[in-house]
């Protein structure tokens, strides 16, 4: 592995302590790290790195499991680190970091900041000749909030770093589970000759939250939950479980694979959108055994009429040889009953049941991403009795990760991104004609739901969302997962 | 249920003692026997009831898990007992009988005696009146020892029982992971949708015994591995395996679907002899951790130079749509390492490999009926480490029986077998034109054998069979599952 560099913008924030940090301290503990890494962590506060050390040190143990702290380890990560202070929005500020760096290495500039200042850092870094040798640059969503700022921002920083050396995150891909999705889709012949619309009768993906806005209510009700859940992390889980296989694993095959996918997706538009779409946004009710306010109750709450979605259940379509006629139910909300992302393939029913005793139950595969990360496979068995001759009974077949690991941990998706933006594998980043191509798509879809008036429906906090929501699945004669 | 009396020939035998009667005790313990329900157990030796009872219990104490014994079971199973002595070959032997038959009830006449008893024994229950009324027969294999015998004695039996009373039992098809086997295919599209040889590269199915000859060398020399197991168990597993979906459950839909695979077996003949058949004899070796002598030393041998097959391989093929191009792999034989009885479905590999970092590895399917019946489906995995990128591994994902079972232990083949003969149900027994079918594809392979003087190979006790057993399915690029 070459020498490297991380630079590391906004460590000073919650992300960084709760992720990034964490993510770097396993990968050093496991040995994963180049033999010469250096950290710089840069931010605004006036310390020195010491002084930012015993706070994050602080900060990372109740981050981690204490059976994985060690004061060797740590000592050895706090060996990486420089901390310079800087003030993003002007380019002298970027002086320090300009002298520290070294072009003989990589610089791996990660931008956990807020997106709008994703192109001012880029500007700056420029201008304080920061940009030279191997750059480059880790950015986390939102890229943009439509088609047209997020083309913004990917020219922005385009003008500076070739598309090479853009590692987008959508953390949801660096998640064990997905990746082993792709195993499960194509190292598996048993699944991948069953994967289209002769044999699935429908796929459902529900990324679902307890949390409510979390005092950012003024940001997130400009955006809600589309454009914060949809748009990239329910989009790109859709894309891996839609996509043909790739001729390869590198990035650009996936990639290929998955931009088409994106492009294949039947534009909801105002005359589908009233049967397709479902907004809502959470009432008052009861979350993890509290009472909990209404969305436009929440603390920071600047416009008690907001229509702003906390909720949202599409159905959508796939045109393309493999899926059509294959509804793709997605759904995602805050305030709901548990906190939980999982994909269902659902098989079609059998066409004939010869069994009396039993219904025509249909096989299933869950792909759950949390809590417990599994794929489960729902198989249909004889009932171990004497009592009815051939009784059915479903039985899960469990694919347990921790069981069969040689860690004695699930990775978490940070370190597996982190790896593989140092080894300069882009193959689980996103593309930027994914993300634009997904923007086109949610955007004709939120203007659709504009011209119909398509409303937010009240649900209370703690339901799965509302009634609409169940009527969505239900008229088609199928049920969401539980 | 109707009331129903059981009419066991060779009461005092070994299989009786070790496994009907315990079958019988579990379905009485389970409270699954008609209400009014009687045994005439039916022997030669001169005793009392209470005196065969009492030699009965101390046998079937040591055939039954203490766990499921109980005094009060016992008691009431007893009840239904009552002890006839008669030498079956004598039809005034069988007045006593005849006075204790009542033609209101079901009379179930189970035949565990030698073969060469059953044409006999029906006269004689004929002559003395016996067959009155609703009365069923169960005979115990072999029938026959070719085609001409076979039907010899199906065309006596049938005689005196219409098709519909005869229950032929292969206890193979009353092992619960048998009916799963049915379950799996028919309740599972998942399954199902792959079944056939787009999908599945070779089948392979075992039947290893450790044991040897057991003190019945001179029966056994008459007959051999193939007419011994190939003939029914073997023969029955494969058509499970391969039979096309039934229309129902019923007996004749099952059996209709059964013999049309017989039927479509690709006859082994002189021509192809050679290059599908491998015979086997045990020489001297190890066997569970003793020294043991081989097939010509045992006991009782009266021909040093025989050259019966103790262990038998065959590459068979199904000329049918669905197996066109998919061979059938099948061995069994004494004195092997260890007993196990499997079938292994193996699926073809990957089209396409895009994991640099795995073989190609074919997905598999086993289904072990001994030792510990179950169901594992062979999947390829993501390998849990952040060190290869994409590393693959097998996992198997086990339909574990005893874990989801409503009992508390697997309940024996026969039990569920008397359950249907005594239910009337025949769709778990073997049908005459099965059996004659088999008879006649085995008597090919056996002349074909003779013709072209394909000798049994002597192969070491405790060894898996002659070397040439190996190169029979390695020369196909493939091997026997491990």
């Amino acid at each position: 592995m070459q020498p490297t560099d991380l630079i590391i913008f906004g460590a000073s924030g919650d992300l960084s302590a709760r992720k990034l940090f964490p993510a770097l301290y396993h990968l050093s503990g496991c040995e994963l790290l180049p033999e010469s890494f250096r950290i710089a962590a840069v931010a605004r506060d006036d310390v020195q790195t010491d002084a930012f050390l015993s706070r994050l040190k602080e900060r990372m143990q109740s981050a981690i499991n204490h059976t994985h702290w060690s004061e060797e380890r740590w000592t050895k990560f706090a060996s990486y680190f420089t901390y310079i202070k800087a003030d993003f929005s002007d380019a002298k500020n970027l002086n320090a970091l300009s002298k520290w760096l070294d072009d003989t290495r990589v610089s791996l500039f990660y931008l956990a900041t807020p997106p709008s200042l994703f192109a001012p850092i880029c500007d700056n870094l420029s201008s304080a000749d920061c940009l030279t040798g191997d750059c480059r640059i880790v950015l986390e969503k939102p890229i943009g909030e439509d088609l047209a700022s997020s083309e913004k921002v990917n020219e922005t920083v385009g003008r500076y770093f070739p598309e090479g050396s853009i590692y987008r995150i959508d953390h949801y891909l660096g998640k064990e589970t997905v990746q082993n999705l792709l195993v499960l889709r194509f190292a598996n012949r048993f699944i991948n000759a069953q994967w289209d619309q002769s044999c699935i009768d429908h796929v459902q993906i529900t990324v679902a939250e307890t949390v409510g806005i979390e005092g950012r209510w003024s940001y997130y009700d400009k955006v809600g939950q589309l454009r914060d859940m949809v748009q990239n992390h329910l989009m790109q889980l859709l894309c891996l479980v839609a996509m043909e296989p790739p001729n390869s694993m590198s990035a650009e095959s996936i990639r290929d694979e998955k931009v088409k996918i994106v492009k294949a997706l039947r534009p909801i538009d105002v005359d589908t959108v009233a049967d397709h779409v479902v907004r809502g946004q959470y009432g008052q009710g009861w979350s993890q055994g509290l009472s909990v306010p209404s969305y436009t109750e929440e603390e920071g709450c600047t416009n008690p009429e907001s229509d702003t979605e906390t909720f949202v259940a599409i159905k959508a379509h796939i045109d393309n040889w493999r899926w059509a006629g294959v509804p793709f139910y997605l759904r995602t909300g805050k305030r709901l009953p548990e906190k939980m992302t999982e994909i269902v393939i659902t098989y079609k029913k059998l066409p004939h049941n010869i069994f009396s005793g039993g219904d025509n139950i249909p096989n299933s595969l869950v792909i759950r991403l949390q809590p417990n990360e599994g794929i489960e496979m729902k198989m249909v068995a004889k009932k171990q009795t004497l009592k009815d001759k051939l009784g059915l009974v479903t039985h899960d077949l469990n694919l347990d990760f921790l069981g069969s690991s040689e860690m004695n941990r699930i990775p978490d998706a940070y370190e597996r991104l982190f790896l593989d933006a140092i080894n300069g594998d882009q193959s689980l980043f996103v593309g930027r004609s994914e993300i634009e191509e997904s923007w086109r798509w949610c955007d004709t879809l939120i203007r659709a739901c504009q011209l119909q008036n398509i409303q937010a429906k009240q649900y209370h906090a703690g339901s799965w969302g509302p009634a609409k929501a169940e009527l969505l699945i239900e008229k088609d004669g199928r049920s969401w997962h539980e």
